[in-house]
């Protein structure tokens, strides 16, 4: 049975216009789906309103006790509650979710390194069958990036990440389809032209395109993530934006 | 099948010590359960550190859209996720939710009369079928008091209106007990003496501690909806605390 699992993320979060355009095609889609969400840049927003300070190590920003309450409030409170009400008002029967419900994603703060970076997850496990069970009801998920580490730590996780996780983790039951969305229609070849998106990338290629400067910073962790999926039992994973995720092989198909 | 379903509220919300307490009576419960919660004083603070003002009209609270925002942000985000995260660490396999998610309670917005109260939504109906899915999933609902409309509008609604009306739904599935838990340990006939519980009411009796003035204010409403949870089929009501909670009659019962 075919499962199709969308990342939404980058600017599309915060653009209601591409949100409305892959929500449309997402509630549209018969098939058994599940939808994973970051957070945009809301959680920065309430943070300069509350006026707690981002606190940045290296150039990387650290999770202390009041960012992670605003990261809750914003990405499982706030923002997974209004996809949940649209996607309802649409007549997808969404649920949303954080990774500590029916601890379906645990994790542990990452060790102290060079950096502590606080309370941040790396994930350790993926419950599938609960969210089996979730999908046999007729639910469809919409799982933030929050995890927990079962020992009652709420933690922040990056949601590409746990976007490939949990396509690895449903891969054993269902025909998996991953897509990640973000505000490009593709991976691009000249990031200032949305007409030169890259149809396919497979691992040497990811490795030319890196050595050449093609993909760099934000678009890197992101297609290790994919590639992670897709060498683990994904069945298609793709990289695709509000224009292309309509299409079934629209974007950048990564193999 | 015996089902408990045990709202939680007051000051036992913003009491960690009270709270831990009844957390613990409830992690211990082998039966089927759910937990149904109030926000505490959390969104008020939230409102306070963002500049947002209590609109009041008539002495009561209007939920614009402001006051929405914050209410998802610390009801179903920042405290629902505390709470779930610290059920799972006790072993119980929380699931978080609000009424949105799953369609699981659908509202309308509260009608305009005298006063508009904004944002607040009146229950129009439970789906005993979806939460007995997630029971049978052996998942516990955390409950919060948001509700939708069904139309992409999220509700704040009051949290013991939900647990009598979640209660009554569930009547015809399970052999229900509905406990209203608060910071004291039951209706008292003096408000200042704990040692004052009084251990069953029934409606006649209702009336006339209404009329003597002993319940009043916050206790009204409170006692209305128990009451009719007890006149709709559900088992046993009561209304209880932290010391009582644990005995199966503890607190006042309401028949």
């Amino acid at each position: 049975m075919q499962l199709h699992i969308v990342k939404i993320g980058g600017k599309v979060v915060d653009n209601e216009l591409m949100l409305q355009e892959i929500l449309k095609g997402f509630i549209a889609d018969p098939n058994p789906k599940i939808l994973i969400h970051g957070g945009g840049k809301g959680a920065t927003d309430l943070a300069e309103r509350l006026g707690v300070p981002a606190r940045m190590v290296n150039g990387r920003r650290i999770t202390d006790d009041a960012t992670l309450e605003i990261a809750v409030m914003v990405y499982a409170g706030w923002f997974n509650k209004k996809l949940v009400s649209a996607l309802q008002a649409g007549g997808c029967n969404a649920f949303g979710m954080s990774g500590a419900d029916g601890n379906v994603i645990q994790a542990h703060k990452r060790p102290v390194g060079e950096i502590d970076f606080g309370w941040v997850g790396d994930i350790d496990s993926v419950d599938a069958e609960s969210l089996r069970h979730l999908l046999l009801a007729r639910f469809t998920p919409v799982i933030c990036a929050i995890t927990h580490d079962g020992k009652g730590q709420l933690l922040n996780t990056n949601a590409d990440t746990i976007a490939s996780k949990v396509a690895q983790a449903m891969s054993d039951h269902y025909d998996v389809t991953l897509s990640f969305c973000f505000e490009k229609p593709g991976v691009l070849m000249d990031s200032e032209d949305n007409a030169t998106v890259i149809p396919r990338i497979d691992k040497a290629g990811f490795l030319q395109l890196q050595e050449e400067g093609v993909v760099h910073t934000g678009m890197l962790p992101k297609l290790e993530n994919a590639f992670s999926a897709a060498s683990a039992g994904v069945r298609k994973v793709r990289v695709c934006g509000p224009d292309t995720f309509g299409q079934p092989d629209g974007g950048t198909i990564i193999y």
